[in-house]
């Protein structure tokens, strides 16, 4: 087959087709075969609902975006690869035009083609084509499954680069899922003072605490008829004393989106400090606003990636800073795609990465 | 009578008394003959409920905090001031040697001594005492009535820095009272590109129109049924067109506390902007968190004063960038301070700041 | 004739030559047909010695780069212009690929076509193409002569920003030519406190003071056998004790790139405050570095524009915050092209501004 | 005897002196009975020239300021501290109330008493008094040989806080000593990507690269007749290929003061890159300041400490994350104090860091 993919045709309706290798759409790009491709919760999230905010599948679009392959064709501008390097790819590519684009913010950009988001297609083929710009040549040391890796990678980069973190403080980080564990580690190899993970699951914590974590938490379940903002007021203070934060974190980052967990947040967060917010659930949660002004809180949101996220996560893992492939639990084929899918649906607690070998040629 | 002195004695329960005059603390200090006093929501507050947060009423406190006088003792180490000199004074003087203080912080000191806020004494006196570093000489072509204008200026002057203000933004400001105003103001004198004010009180628009703002907006009330973020991000989306805002404000400055504003003002902001809290209203608003997370927001909390903003507030209104005094529209005199803490309670549209003049000697 | 261009053949040989009209490089492009162009002193550079840094005059090039004109011809992707707009032409267009172009510093792209530098042509012929984000639509209000004043306009913006201008500063501008006189002036509409002028120019001071500066200064001659960098230290000490500075200025904007202007900048730049360097003269100057490190002081160059810079100006001039119009002295025909070079090369004291009006269809 | 101190009478000559046990100046001191005492380039600068900038000797002062003891005696408002408690000292006490103390610049504060700076009396004593916030607790763990080495490591926290350090970032470090390679030291714990150590002795490299830096460069001695600069630039050039820094290095940190490490370290910085003046010799230099204007260079100078800076020092020695210990290569009894300083003085290469223990009870 010319370019087997996987495609997404409609909700819940997913399929192998076999789809023309795709050109070159202008002399900058590269084609590049998928080497390997990890799952991410969006992924899953198109294939169940159709929809995340505004991007709505209206019609089929191959999935995937978390890729490694390797370079087959290269367009005749191309300077900094060449065929056969293996690369890590950028999911994004913005129009570079825009006011945000020459800003240097080209994650908020408005007509970005980001790969399976609707109405695009993703990496989950034999074939891709992209922007030479946002495909990373990756050291020889570096193997296909670290390179799939360096998507969420770069996630936890650009998640530490708006909480502007920094050498020697203490950060507290709501949830311990492939985003979470990977900002505690991110936030360890920055030099933090403290890292703390907290989540609801016992399991993540043990494994959040062999990996980039100094310590962990496991919040107690509220008391019947307990309010619940009270009760991440007080679990915010718990963690204070437990860990000695004196009048909070630093720095927290929430990589969960659960309401509870966002309080909790906002009350654990110093005077004065930051609290970023990654991850992504109810569309609007009950917030203690009034904290957050008398503590003069900075709260930034953070999405996508920016200039030298990639680069970093690349370096991050060459170096051995971050072990990302000990996150991958669960490795398919390519024709077991929808096997894989179905297993990240499941949402069982000793699933952690899922990822999908390439079309063999 | 030596210091006359406006007291708080508990709850709905005020009196004059004669209290000693005070002694200078330390050899920094100057004593402060009061001239004029403002007064803001927070020491109306005090009176009817006690408590703000975690400041309670426990014993009896002289209410008031912005205000202008005339030195008239000087500590023997002051250099700044002498006897004589006419002064603003910035009324919270922070402990100088915690974290928060030492970094420039210092509105986040915890053992800030702040006038009329429990258990410390106000400025309704004849006669109050603070660190001379706090008291800030006026020009001679300045009066006491903007001297005492100079604390509600300052809160705008911050709320400014906080939104880290710029010339040739667009500034979105919710909330047409003083602070409200002051702020549109501040963002103009400041080289905004356009300034919006929105309010509910058409009175407070016209004069907001005629004072700091480019344009004006009164939001339209939600039909029946319509769940009350929709109806937010209804009005934000109305707010960008009219306005020409494109994607939104570059800045937006959040003075009303309202719940319904501060979800207007998040979907009013621009990817990548700023939201700045500064009005304080129900302790947690339902909050559209998602949209902060998807547009990257920054979202800040502004409290206080920090470093340079009484003289800038001092320079704003004595080269009449801003004519604050135009704000005052009450004016009583020492003894009948009840009544004007009255007018202040009632909530009158047309009462904007009320004014208390001090004890003639 | 097609294209009447105004070419530089070689060092100190110009011509005009009719070239063939340029075509659209890509569907992004406009075609501009130019209106009005001004000199600036990189032009007479080139003419005069055929090379700056590492640029150099080895083919024939079209002069000129600030320029307003009329869309003539629009590409099929353009979608923020169409023909019969008037426009400001942002001249340096970057590679929009490499990192600093995707981190929002596209002002330090090595791969940026710049009018008029060679190899690239300029923008002083009938036609010009150019992608069409770096044109900027202009008001009906705004003629093409202010248009064109956009460009030096653009270059103080980029001076304020790059020193983190903002209200309530003192600064203090060395050069009272074009872009001295612009920066006062940009300083002035951000709010600035106190805006001091610095030139050698008796003249060229009067004209300052009747732009944006609040004041004035006309440094005296050193006496005989007097060391330059103590004459400059001096300078500075008078400067800072006669505009009641304190401790020293809290932005220098250097706009003359002389010896004694650098040095007297940094001994009157204020502890912790910020000095831009932004004229450009000798390679090498004998610096103060001591006293920039004791003073921890932040010293900055300043190159081109970055985003924002050309609306900002569009604006600043749009509103009458800024009257561009008035820098300029000397206005020309096309054919005159060498005439007005030559008045530029001058240099004359009354002479500020020189402007070529485009061919006339 | 009671406080046996070692005192600088006048230039080049210093005698033990019995003096008074310091009494508290208010009740927020303590007294340390100090422990050890390392020795500073400045210390043998004031004996051997009697001053330093505007710092004269115009009466005799106690020496030294690098110091670790026991708190002896507690004001009575004390609370971070107790009797028998292990100090850090951070020397330089600001005046807490002009506008650098309250804006967190207290580092520039004009009113500093900063140990065995003139007029003030160092630490080269049995006993110091000091304010305890300037007092940083030590763990048990920490020796007193530490705690001395907390006050350079600070140096080196200021310096990485002023360059805005990062992790990922490629730093280049001019000058191994002890500020030097602990500035690599911090560097590398800070998460740099690349840490290149520069110095002209050989040794020194060696010892670097044992300690904190990836990788060092001996700067080749320049041709005869070669222009100086050019010189700079062409080293500059070799650093940049030699270790893959593609247009310069993000961050350099100039530790030296030497003229020709100040001209490389300038052309040797990237684009928009940062560069930050922290030695100190000549006044004034040759200084490349086309280049600075051209690549939108941001050099800063560094000058001792900021709040935060002791913690952080402390606790990157006490994790081991920098081993400061090591840097000690030589040490003394109080009664040797002369032929310690003789030891520094002489400038030998196998001298980095000398230490003087305390006065034993």
């Amino acid at each position: 087959m010319a370019n087997p993919s996987f495609v997404l045709r409609a909700i819940k309706d997913v399929a192998f087709e076999n789809r023309d290798i795709p050109k070159l759409r202008d002399e900058y790009e590269v084609r590049v075969q998928i080497a390997q491709t990890g799952i991410c919760g969006s992924d899953v999230h198109y294939w169940q609902r159709g929809r995340i905010g505004d991007f709505i599948l209206k019609s089929p679009i191959v999935l995937g975006h978390e890729s490694s392959g390797t370079v087959v064709e290269v367009g005749a501008a191309v300077q900094n690869l060449k065929q056969g390097d293996r690369v890590a790819i950028e999911p994004g590519v913005p129009c570079r035009r825009c006011d945000y684009c020459r800003d240097g913010k080209y994650n908020l950009c408005n007509d970005t083609i980001f790969a399976a988001t609707p109405p695009w297609d993703g990496t989950l083929a034999k074939f891709y084509t992209v922007a030479s710009d946002y495909c990373y040549k990756i050291p020889d040391s570096m193997n296909m499954e670290e390179a799939a890796m360096v998507e969420p990678t770069a996630v936890a980069v650009q998640i530490a680069k708006v909480a502007d973190l920094r050498a020697n403080q203490t950060v507290l980080v709501f949830g311990c899922g492939p985003i979470g564990v990977l900002c505690q580690a991110v936030a360890k190899a920055y030099g933090a003072r403290k890292v703390i993970g907290v989540d609801v699951v016992k399991s993540r914590l043990d494994f959040a605490k062999s990996y980039g974590a100094d310590a962990v938490y496991l919040p107690p379940k509220p008391d019947q008829g307990v309010d619940p903002v009270e009760h991440s007021e007080e679990i915010a203070t718990m963690i204070k004393q437990e860990f000695g934060l004196g009048e909070g974190a630093d720095v927290v980052l929430e990589c969960t989106g659960a309401e509870p967990c966002i309080q909790t947040g906002v009350f654990a967060t110093k005077k004065g400090g930051t609290y970023v917010q990654a991850g992504m659930g109810k569309e609007n949660v009950l917030f203690p606003i009034t904290t957050a002004c008398i503590r003069a809180l900075v709260i930034k949101g953070s999405i996508r990636y920016t200039k030298g996220c990639y680069p970093d996560a690349v370096h991050l893992i060459a170096t051995g800073k971050i072990d990302a492939k000990r996150l991958i639990t669960n490795r398919f084929k390519f024709e077991e795609a929808e096997k894989a899918f179905e297993l990240v649906k499941a949402g069982r607690e000793d699933v952690f990465k899922v990822i999908i070998e390439g079309v063999q040629s």
